[in-house]
């Protein structure tokens, strides 16, 4: 055997397969070398020797590490300064106006705080879509947390907006591949915002690029059923069908929300399925009382894998990707109007494999097995809220609080151990954020970065 | 000034009116004596003297204690183990037959469960109807947390099952009578168990004893659009107008859930406004697919008092109010399709001024005003999930977590300090749940307690 790094001793595993059941593997020793899980053992089988780590994880769960499958990760600077209004008014009187006031440094304050709770929520994966990415990306690098990045455009900013955030893409990939020996912990994607706000033209470059040069395209698309009526009036085209006329669909895209995704559009969907997929933010749908949700039965149906998000935190209030996968089983059910529909193994497979998916890493991360990156959440299911624990697979879907998160590793890094971010100062994060948030939320200058009339 | 026994200092304080917007009122004393709130003053005024405990609250936000409008809370014994089932199949061929395996002593192991873990989350009062109410009781009583207990009855048990379930109110109302010196801390309701398994001479019956001896009654009406439906055909009434014309209504109810309630309904609900509440639980309703939620809104409109609950964790897997008044807000949103409902300060006083009103409290709980008795959640926001701190009232609804609450004070008494519980050993507790787990979820014996057939 070669030699491990990093071995995870005597946890419990949850094993989400491809297709079936998820179960839990107890006493357990997950081996690690170079940020690539080796072996999953039992416990005790494996010898460790000189230089390599051991990591007690007795009575805890070892996950797949979350993957936030949509984020605006530095929004969680606006949390609950946008609330109790429509999505009209959320866009052109609070998020809009408040973006003018964005600044790289402010950016990056942001993106540190959105990093570091979301590791100490065993999220170890985040998909964003947001201005001054590299920011972004720094941060990233710097806590130690995984991220593909997709620099924002909207067509009001002409063709050098557009070109610029092409090349902050490509700025981005560079600075992944040169930080680590290994594979990139930070990737890029193109940003596009929507098809409400890029024009069909601007799509189509966006397509070419993407499929010149490797890039995934990540996108609003079909948020609701409003945006794809308005669009087949103003386009004469669901927001799905505008994807493939422009290329967007057979380039490879990451479509967020989806909600007004029509039974047409599945057929083209499916045609596409293997370079799409799309991430379901449902607290988002029931705070800004969107009428609709993700159709991800149907998505299944198409071939298409979802993954799921938070959207920005000034809509969902936190980076939570526990609450998102809850929330995400509940109103599928919902949906669907069977509690049979949704089960808690479906979930955990959404949350994991289908977050990686969603990342372009449908192979590298969400399940805990040999060839994979080490990206694990180690969870403590023995508090009160917990307990007694018949079925730890529902106690991660419907119990657990991110707080019994415990210990999170990151390509094999331990990032977060017994609930203490070991990768940056978080008393400094925190001062950084309160000391910048009221630039952020300024509404005294008026204007907007872009209107919402999709 | 009287003597006071315990002043919370320099915390801010929520300040939940009866109409209007909630505010936070920051760096505040709370004394307190006897139990009651006797003034919030402005930090450093009160001067502490001999015999008071002072308990510093700096950067903590102070809220009247949450109350759990609704639940079975033995059931978190059961937590886990009946998932992804119709409601049909959640009652038949889960929760009812593992009921037959309820004894006393499974009871209290579950009940001394569930107060710790509500505790713990700041839920200072439980509103609970099951079997073994004594034991409740007696675990509410031993842990120092409010409680009112409805013991359950069926019809099918016969009208000694029935009247021995007044007499356990009966004792358990004398049990909290006896306990303290003061009000007492736990109170009895009588407790049919619903409109569809209580007949209409049994429901009849419970209003009389109800009247003449002073009683409220809770009771499952309305849970469903379906059992409002069947019973128009089966006994030519809606379950609510059953409950008028048993005089169940005149008496006084506590109504579990309601997501049937007609518009017809709400007018006779409305001539019962002053004595009537409703306990929404959406987290159950979403999970059972029910299809329907709670019409808060028109229950307002009419006048009837709102609280919410959690039902039981066998179908709510955790007895967390902060995530079910989480799920109120958004589900109303969406029921009412519009964002701008169900705002944050309805919602935060739906769950405490509601809340107590569901309890039979309203003057007593639900506020921290002068005369209220002392039931205080203090909670830490300053985790990266809740900061920046834009506005508190957000965070409390949309971004903390129970792990956030920090001390629970209930009449006075501090329960919980620094996130442990003190009036019991936790250890214990869970180390009882955890033998007799497997006991409580045994189908092998066959039958059940009840049939689900509404």
């Amino acid at each position: 055997m070669a030699m491990a790094r990093l071995v995870i001793r005597n946890c419990s595993v949850l094993v989400v397969p491809a297709v079936g059941e998820c179960r839990v593997d107890e006493y357990q020793d997950i081996v690690i070398e170079d940020g690539v899980i080796d072996e999953v053992m039992p416990a005790g089988a494996f010898q460790a020797g000189a230089g390599i780590e051991e990591l007690d994880a007795t009575g805890l769960i070892a996950v797949p590490g979350l993957v936030n499958a949509h984020t605006h990760s530095p929004m969680v600077m606006m949390r609950g300064a946008a609330e109790d209004v429509s999505i009209d008014d959320w866009f052109n009187r609070k998020i809009w106006p408040m973006e003018l006031n964005l600044t790289a440094e402010r950016v990056k304050v942001g993106a540190r705080l959105a990093c570091a709770e979301m590791l100490l929520a065993g999220v170890t994966t985040f998909v964003d879509h947001y201005f001054h990415a590299d920011q972004i990306a720094a941060a990233a690098l710097e806590l130690g947390i995984r991220a593909d990045l997709a620099p924002t455009f909207f067509s009001s900013t002409g063709t050098d907006g557009r070109d610029a955030a092409f090349e902050a893409a490509r700025e981005i990939r560079a600075l992944g591949e040169n930080a680590t020996s290994g594979p990139p912990r930070v990737t890029a994607s193109l940003g596009p915002h929507a098809t409400y706000t890029v024009t069909e033209e601007d799509l189509r470059r966006t397509a070419e690029v993407a499929r010149a040069e490797g890039f995934r395209i990540h996108l609003h698309a079909a948020e609701t059923a409003d945006q794809t009526q308005s669009s087949k009036d103003r386009l004469g085209a669901t927001p799905i069908e505008v994807l493939e006329r422009t290329g967007v669909l057979e380039a490879g895209a990451l479509i967020a929300h989806g909600c007004g995704i029509t039974e047409s559009d599945l057929a083209i969907l499916a045609t596409h399925a293997a370079r799409t997929s799309v991430a379901a933010c449902p607290k988002a749908y029931l705070k800004l009382a969107m009428g609709s949700t993700t159709p991800v039965r149907q998505l299944w149906s198409a071939g298409v894998t979802v993954g799921v998000g938070t959207d920005g935190a000034a809509v969902h209030n936190t980076l939570d990707v526990w609450e998102s996968l809850r929330l995400l089983a509940l109103t599928q059910k919902q949906r669907e109007q069977t509690a049979e529909w949704m089960t808690i193994s479906d979930t955990l497979r959404l949350a994991t494999r289908g977050g990686a998916a969603a990342a372009g890493l449908p192979h590298d991360i969400g399940a805990l097995e040999p060839g994979r990156r080490a990206d694990i959440a180690l969870i403590d299911l023995s508090a009160p809220h917990c307990q007694p624990l018949h079925d730890p697979r529902a106690a991660l879907v419907y119990s657990v609080r991110a707080s019994d998160v415990v210990t999170v590793v990151v390509d094999g890094n331990i990032v977060v151990r017994d609930r203490r971010l070991l990768t940056a100062d978080l008393g400094e994060i925190l001062k950084d954020a309160k000391a910048v948030a009221h630039t952020l939320v300024d509404l005294s200058q008026g204007g907007a970065v872009q209107h919402y009339a999709p």
